[in-house]
């Protein structure tokens, strides 16, 4: 394997430098509420959903996680009373907690506030276009060998 | 504070998707060599410097993190063997042991091939030379308030 070149070293140190940045979206919302942002992540999608539920298949689709990750996630929100799951016909229904939709109330403006100050601020809309479509294409996963 | 527009929550989705596929960098480098990617910034930067030694001032400047957490990051690296450390007039300075130049050679093909995988050669070069110029303006901080 070569060695990365001086132009391919510095993008990766870009992104790394970016990530360091934008990492204080999470950072400021787990200061304020203790949510982090995989609990946000899932949250959100619940309460945005109709009565404050979904298909725990459903949140998996829309999460983009692996089922063990998504899974093992579930099982620490449960355990800290964010969500609730139960057994229905044809798979598990996950839906939000009084204390979870109270603690997506709290949370949300605080995200909100950090993703426009730390992300959307930063660009003018045509280069937020350009950054949308930049992300898809490197979100696509490509397996190790591929 | 107004809720996240379905742009904006697009675009930090994007972000998320994206950084969740580049986190396989990191998460490949310390499958295979042990190492963090703080390691592998602080033991590249060493090993890049003349006599494979810094002063702990300059790998401040370049890796651009805040002194205590610099400072934190290389007690457990100097535990570990990786580094060392020692007060020289005007302040102190850092170097590769044999095990951190060690650990340095092993890590940097494993790094490159997965920064080339998630990365390099999933964008043509002019889209890279795009993504540099975006993420450049986005890893500058702006304090919450700002």
């Amino acid at each position: 394997v070569q060695p990365l070149t001086a132009d391919e070293a510095e993008l990766w140190r870009a992104w790394e430098a970016a990530n360091a940045t934008l990492s204080q979206v999470s950072a400021e919302v787990a200061a304020e509420t203790g949510l982090s942002e995989p609990d946000l992540a899932v949250l959100t999608r619940l309460h945005d959903a109709d009565g404050g539920r979904l298909r725990q298949s459903e949140l998996g689709a829309v999460t983009g996680w692996h089922r063990s990750r998504l899974s093992h996630h579930l099982r620490r929100m449960t355990d800290r009373g964010l969500v609730a799951r139960e057994e229905v016909p044809g798979g598990v229904e996950v839906r939000l907690t009084t204390m979870g939709r109270a603690a997506t109330v709290r949370a949300r403006p605080v995200h909100a506030a950090a993703v426009r100050r730390h992300l959307v601020q930063v660009l003018p809309a045509r280069d937020r276009q350009r950054l949308l479509a930049l992300l898809s294409r490197l979100a696509v996963s490509r397996p190790p060998g591929s």
